[in-house]
């Protein structure tokens, strides 16, 4: 491995060390942080084009701004690398989304330099307008509190939080500043009628020269501050071409300017600094990928790669035997979409991720992008099943979260059959805790009226899109977990299950296993390795979280010593709908070895999904381990004795 | 009871009925249709501003348009009782909010009229943008699918979704109609940039003379269409004063016109139905309470009112023995704020709602009213903690929903002191299913670090908020009901509680009755009833769905043969998490009676809040019956024989 030459960022510790660089040093520097960034991300795969295209924006806002006194939060931060090597984490850099490792996000615990972290999208404004009215009343932290400083993509101003945060910044007026990294990607291209909007601000005009001007600005310091800033304000009003837009909502705004352009970003940022005193916008145009051909020429601009050649580009990827839960829900549903052409599929900025590119290439008037935008993918979704149709809103269980009120209100109380392919259910590996899909069974499960799937391998899946196609009688969710299936044989077509009917894997003895969704193959490896030993464990695979296989349920109980549910979800799901059920029926009257088996009261750091996993106590092993436990057998000697 | 004098309208029983009016007749009919709507609400209570401020724009939009083939969806649907008046409904309007009356929003299980309910705000263009998209597709409904039509007021545009929306429409470009009724006024004053710059559309010219433009527009409808779209599109252009706001999201934008000019109304309107081909924004300026001088002279402009005279506008409000839970809340909090100038308060758009209209007044500088915009409001209190305040951030427990990702991403995975006081938990009356506070329970209690608290009573709010503001180790929640609390002494100053420790509130045997929140009077109710015939249950207050008290509930379950939990949640809260404390104890393997009362799996119409836990089966009679049932006692008679 052959390590970038990098004599300038050799000597930098801390972004305190940036202050004694020249302006063409820090030009330097960035060729250099670059350099570093590519040649981690090499090692370690993760989020690379985002960073590249911010490095000259991470070196000029630590170089002008005194952080970590000053707050800089950076939207999504899926762009933060760059700004962990600047800020002592250089060390570890090449431990990036690894076991143990630094996050691939920007993280409180892991840094001062990190005052807010972040992972989904659009958040950043609205937390910096917290500190920023945190300043003025005296609050502090640690390190301090100056400025608030927020970098946010223009793919990440779709999202309505990102709107209330300015509507709420420009009312209140106070200084704040706010960065808008246009590149024209958010993970796909964004889309919506703002990307047009600053596309047209782009393409309006060529970058202003603002450096000029900026740099006059500065000379107006010595004078007393109200004039200074009357003066600064008009300086920016006049340096601005349009962002009217923003302008109406309470923002000054300056740009567009150059966003790999040090000299500029300088002289801008330094104006800024010494004149804002109230909210201002800086549209900066940057190349997301910048620099590393490989990742530019990408068609998603190197958003998330693996392991990678630095010299080449090509990707070390891992020989899969089994298609990805994605494809096979994305396939199931194309099949039907041919059939039935009321199906629609909505999707929020992320057609890759959900694997509805596909659908969007096959019926482009019948796969909506709304953007980051779930409140209003959710809506819509249920406006579409209203009017007729058979919507698809396929969202990630963590960002479901952020649509939970439209789900209730919208969805749920008109009892309209939406559609919901939930991916990355459970917990999801390099991304971490901010992505881990933990909370969804329970959130859905107990709105009255809602049908919740969980697929226990990938041909279940393809029955719970069958299922989900033919079921017209209200909203209805399924989940699977990012990643490979298990390899199972795929039926042809998927099979209409019969709503609230689980089914039994195994037939044993003295305890009962119930698993809903893929956690199956641990326990049945679990049920194996035990049955050669003398315990011989039912397994059933629920299916249904709602409604419940009440039968199948009450019949293992009263058929076994112990019944045993386990899921890839926090408590408050399943196991609590089963054990209301053994509730509610009397079952714990006259004894019952009952166990819960949910993902533990703690956010799981970053690592493989298997060691996420065993962190949550869910691997064959832990189940094994519980069932001894729970039959009070202290270990499988005992047993068979 | 005099009821007013309405000629047309008695001619009227669905909107078909207005096609044969002349112009000059609907603008009578509206006058009718505003005294009928204020003498229904004489007799009932509920929304009287927000109706009456869109009489005109009713009738016109009815006249104009063909309901219920044409789908008009009212944003947040305050303001629906005209529209309920000219659909069908009128014979019921007094019976609006009352148990099996009339609902007080839009619901569509209750008319074709009224094709996508609502209760929270800034859904409508999400929805209309579902219908328009079906229609382009082939969707339809019982009733047909013609246009789509949102009304969505000025207060609702500072949601995001509302923006997400816009983003999407102006994107897609298909034929969509808004309407902007602008009052200035949501429940409360809006605040937010937005709303400035509607004041300054507003204020900036006079209203404009569209009506002869409308008129002469419609003199091309026998040109080819396509022509005639482009001219139609030329001239709302050129009739436009500004709105570019709307214009760089892709809206053609017309106004601002007159709201209760009927003339102005229905050319305008008739000019957009024969020309619009892609998104358009109707702005109408209209006053809210508007004919009805005590309406239009109350501060809140006639929002919510009990049942009044119609003469004097007097309500007639039912006499109270014990202050309500939120002026507890909101004294409480003021008493603190007092003594720790870190202490802030966070609303979205409900300062009255919430009670901290008396914060805004005391400390105008710590009090942020953020719009409507739950999203912001959570992430920014996340960044307020952060910079070393001591937030509190009010919000409705359904309406909390709204920021639930920002709950989990902002506040929990980064264990920030944000304090959630939630009000309006459980049942709440006469605004029904939309706005029960069901869920919050479950959705927090899961959350790895969250401290969790119910309010038995109003002394114990007191201490709550005491508690909340002296802790510091990460996010609390507390919730409360809606309505008056039960008359208890209140303490003069609220103690700082234990985390994590309930109380014993009476002490009897057999049976354990674990209470979290308000119930816990029916459970002293019933246990009271129950004690003078032979059964004496213990009764407890578990102050804490998390973290549990452990030595409590072990205890019960201990010393009772049956152990019944209560909550004003769904399932999955607090009786979820003390039955797997009670599982992972094994305490269920010998045998207990468990039982755990949750709101029912149905969502529950208006009525009074008594009768509406009379449906949910909470009151002191069910509570008695229930234990009776778990003890298998047939009737009190056989436990004392």
């Amino acid at each position: 491995m052959v390590k970038p030459i990098t004599p300038l960022l050799d000597r930098v510790d801390t972004p305190a060390d940036l202050k004694h660089l020249s302006d063409e040093d820090l030009a330097q520097l960035a060729d250099e942080v670059r350099a570093e960034t590519i040649s981690a991300v090499s090692e370690t795969g993760g989020h690379l084009g985002a960073g590249l295209g911010v490095v000259e924006l991470t070196v000029a806002l630590h170089a002008v701004f005194d952080t970590p006194r000053d707050k800089l939060i950076w939207d999504v931060s899926h762009q933060c690398y760059p700004h962990k090597i600047l800020t002592g984490r250089r060390d570890r850099i090449r431990t990036l989304r690894q076991k143990d490792g630094l996050s691939g996000f920007t993280k409180r615990s892991e840094s001062a330099y990190d005052p807010f972290g972040a992972a989904h999208s659009s958040t950043s404004i609205s937390a910096a307008l917290g500190f920023a009215t945190a300043r003025e009343l005296g609050g502090t932290t640690e390190v301090g509190l100056g400025d608030a400083i927020a970098v946010i993509g223009d793919g990440s101003m779709s999202a309505g939080m990102a709107y209330e945060a300015m509507n709420n910044a420009g009312h209140l007026g106070k200084r704040l500043i706010v960065i808008l990294n246009d590149n024209e990607m958010s993970i796909a291209p964004p889309v919506g009628a703002m990307s047009s909007y600053l596309s047209r601000l782009y393409a309006g005009a060529p970058f202003q020269d603002l450096k000029a001007a900026a740099k006059g600005a500065l000379s107006f310091l010595p004078e007393p501050f109200y004039e200074g800033a009357r003066r600064a304000k008009e300086m920016v009003k006049h340096a601005t071409i349009g962002g009217t837009l923003f302008e109406e909502l309470g923002f000054e705004y300056v740009g567009p300017i150059d966003g790999h352009d040090m000299d500029m970003l300088l002289s801008v940022l330094r104006m800024v600094k010494a004149r804002a005193n109230g909210p201002i916008m800086i549209h900066a145009i940057t190349r997301k990928g910048k620099g590393y051909a490989p990742a530019e020429e990408a068609i998603d601009k190197g958003h998330g790669v693996g392991k990678f050649d630095v010299v080449t580009g090509a990707q070390k990827k891992a020989q899969s035997n089994a298609p990805s839960y994605t494809k096979v829900f994305a396939e199931s549903l194309l099949q039907h979409a041919a059939e039935d052409d009321r199906i629609t599929a909505i999707t929020a900025a992320m057609p890759d991720g959900t694997g509805l590119n596909l659908f969007a290439e096959r019926y482009p008037s019948r796969c909506f992008d709304v953007g980051i935008a779930e409140q209003h993918a959710v809506t819509f979704a249920a406006g579409q099943a209203a009017g007729g149709l058979k919507p698809f809103c396929a969202l990630y269980s963590t960002f479901l979260q952020r649509g939970y009120d439209q789900v209730v209100h919208d969805v749920a109380i008109q009892r309209l059959p939406v559609r919901f392919p939930i991916d990355r259910a459970g917990l999801v590996g390099a991304d971490g805790a901010t992505h881990a899909g933990s909370f969804d069974i329970a959130f859905l499960a107990n709105l009255p009226g809602f049908v919740v799937m969980a697929a226990a391998d990938e041909s279940e899946l393809k029955h719970m899109v069958a299922t989900a196609v033919a079921y017209d009688d209200g909203p209805i969710a399924f989940r699977f977990p990012r990643g490979e299936g298990v390899g199972v044989e795929m039926p042809e077509r998927g099979e209409i299950l019969q709503i609230g009917r689980g089914r039994i894997v195994r037939e044993g003895s003295r305890v009962a296993l119930l698993s809903f969704g893929t956690r199956l193959q641990e326990v049945e490896k679990a049920a194996e390795n035990m049955a050669r030993r003398g315990i011989n464990p039912t397994v059933a695979d629920a299916r249904f979280a709602k409604p419940l296989d009440k039968d199948l349920i009450l019949g293992l109980a009263a058929d076994h010593e112990a019944l045993i549910t386990i899921e890839e979800g926090a408590i408050g799901g399943f196991g609590s709908h089963v054990a209301q059920l053994l509730a509610e029926k009397g079952i714990f009257d006259k004894g019952l070895k009952y166990r819960s088996m949910v993902l533990p009261d703690t956010f799981i750091d970053q690592a493989s999904p298997a060691d996420m996993y065993r962190v949550a106590g869910m691997n064959a092993e832990e189940i094994e381990a519980r069932v001894l436990d729970t039959l009070g057998i202290a270990s499988i000697g005992a047993a068979t004795a």
